[in-house]
């Protein structure tokens, strides 16, 4: 079925034929539709009533420029690869498509002057304000270099920013660190090798102190953690577990600080015939399913909810553009996923 | 710094500000900034001076509403998880970004309601046409349902819409098969294994008939390669590997529809003593970096160019904007990735 351009028939109905079947004009019919003006009831009802039978749906763009709102947020993402930021994404786009917000989505691969540009098209298009979310939960620089940015709410997701009078939403690696050594603790564990990535990385030093801390602080007076830096792989499991072995044969567990590091602990200690879990617990992090149910025996782990950070900075921008912004670090908890390997 | 909302020190400069600067009124300001209207050229020259001096940037609701175009395209993918979409998502957003088109990213989870939804909001908001993209090969019907959607292109990107007259933009899994089969008969191997993911998946279906097909046209005039269906996982090709061992002892190669099976298969080799490559040879199929350099060996691999699908279905969809469409499939190659796994 083709039908002229403009016409009812082709479902873009426009205002001029509402207009037309209430039997007002375009201004009056407009007005009725903003819910501005003076207009006597049943004028409005007719307009309404036309709008329904033509499936009429307002220019979004015409009224944003009655509203000074474009329902549009921007999603800066950091991160190309993506494996932390898509959930965060995923989930941010969840809580604002409910409120018939769309999400613009620019990715700047940790460039400067692509983080620049995104940001410039950004405002260029009004957007009533931007997320920002990256790979990594160092703080970042909050965004800068571009007029106007000062005037629109901004939240920070996952990586937060460095500035404390900014809204961050960010995974509680404390209360991580805490369910992994309580759950390793309350299985009987006692003498715990921590192997995690690079010491620059702050969720490698956070969890890493958290750990520790929660190790010292526990009833058995134990007096520290075995805490082995290095890289985010399985590889480099693989390796500190070799030599976790050769230098600490007492250790009952290992906690990971992320799932490939996990993995890669299992299997070691599989290849040298320690039996996981009777002999030896694992703990991992992320619970990223394509490492932890591979895994041999599938990973116990910790789950940072990073949908959940998505949608609570995404709520947070909501009332940052109604009312007022919540500065500050707000933490999201993390969950134990418990499966073989302990 | 602060100043009053609106002024030119907030960085947010008005037309108004620009006008008054360059001493015309607003509509001369406005049509020396659309190119319309008739005016000496000096006039044009004081108002763009004025731009500059203000850093002035349109509103491009406002420009939209004049010009027809909302530079922005919808992305909607259907794939919560994104390890296949994400890549074509930010090739498509690189793509387009170039150009200054913005990316409304809408993700439906599979769901029809919410599909329906997200296109609702997409023409609601005047995109200048519509990006689709899946987690699988397998054809889908096209977008449906919503009205409007029939007067802007669409073009569907790693999922292709099984109506021919729609524009799509897929990877060449025949080349892929061809590849993978190529590099192993040019290293001498001849008892050649497939094993892939389910049959009902065209992914897997299409790989191992463009496997044997290739083999079957060698010149080496081999009956038919060995294929064994299963699933996207590390546990099938570790049992797949297994039976393929106890009945086949013969085998020489395997060639596998995705990296989690080759590392399964890799696994099971190395544990039962057999040396990979120097015994049996392993091809992945993804290039997911994750997998096929965790492998033990790292796995030679076929990746097929996702970033690129993207781009292209964005070169696809500017062509179909602002020219014609071009409709049909178009594939697009992919490329072997050796490594010491063969």
């Amino acid at each position: 079925m083709t039908s002229a351009p403009g016409s009812p028939l082709t479902g873009r109905a426009r205002l001029t034929d509402v207009a037309a079947l209430a039997g007002v004009s375009v201004g009056t019919a407009s007005k009725a539709l903003s819910g501005g003006g003076r207009m006597r009831p049943e004028t409005r009802q007719r307009v309404l009533d036309a709008v329904a039978a033509l499936g009429f749906r307002p220019n979004q763009q015409a009224q944003s420029l009655h509203t000074g709102r474009s329902w549009t947020v921007g999603l800066v993402t950091t991160d190309g690869i993506g494996r932390f930021s898509t959930p965060v994404l995923l989930g941010a786009e969840d809580a604002l498509g409910a409120g018939k917000i769309s999400v613009l989505m620019c990715d700047t691969r940790g460039d400067a002057i692509r983080e620049q540009h995104h940001l410039r098209t950004l405002l260029d298009r009004r957007v009533d304000g931007i997320i920002v979310t990256g790979r990594r939960t160092d703080a970042r620089a909050p965004l800068t270099g571009v007029t106007g940015l000062e005037s629109i709410p901004v939240v920070y997701a996952l990586s937060p920013s460095t500035d404390p009078a900014d809204t961050s939403v960010v995974s509680d690696d404390q209360g991580g660190a805490r369910l992994a050594m309580e759950h390793l603790l309350a299985t009987g564990r006692t003498r715990i090798a921590h192997v995690t990535g690079p010491e620059h990385h702050a969720a490698a030093r956070d969890r890493a102190r958290h750990a520790v801390a929660h190790l010292q602080a526990a009833p058995l007076g134990l007096s520290t953690g075995r805490v082995h830096f290095g890289e985010w792989s399985e590889a480099w499991g693989r390796r500190a577990a070799d030599a976790v072995l050769r230098t600490a044969p007492d250790t009952d567990a290992f906690f990971c600080g992320n799932d490939q590091i996990a993995r890669g602990v299992a299997d070691t200690l599989r290849e040298r015939g320690v039996d996981v879990p009777g002999d030896i617990a694992v703990v991992g992090y992320d619970n990223w399913d394509t490492m932890a149910l591979a895994s041999r025996p599938p990973l116990t782990t910790i789950d940072m909810n990073l949908a959940e950070i998505g949608r609570i900075a995404a709520l947070r921008l909501l009332e940052a553009i109604d009312a007022d912004a919540t500065p500050g670090v707000h933490t999201v908890p993390c969950r134990l996923v418990v499966r073989e390997s302990t």
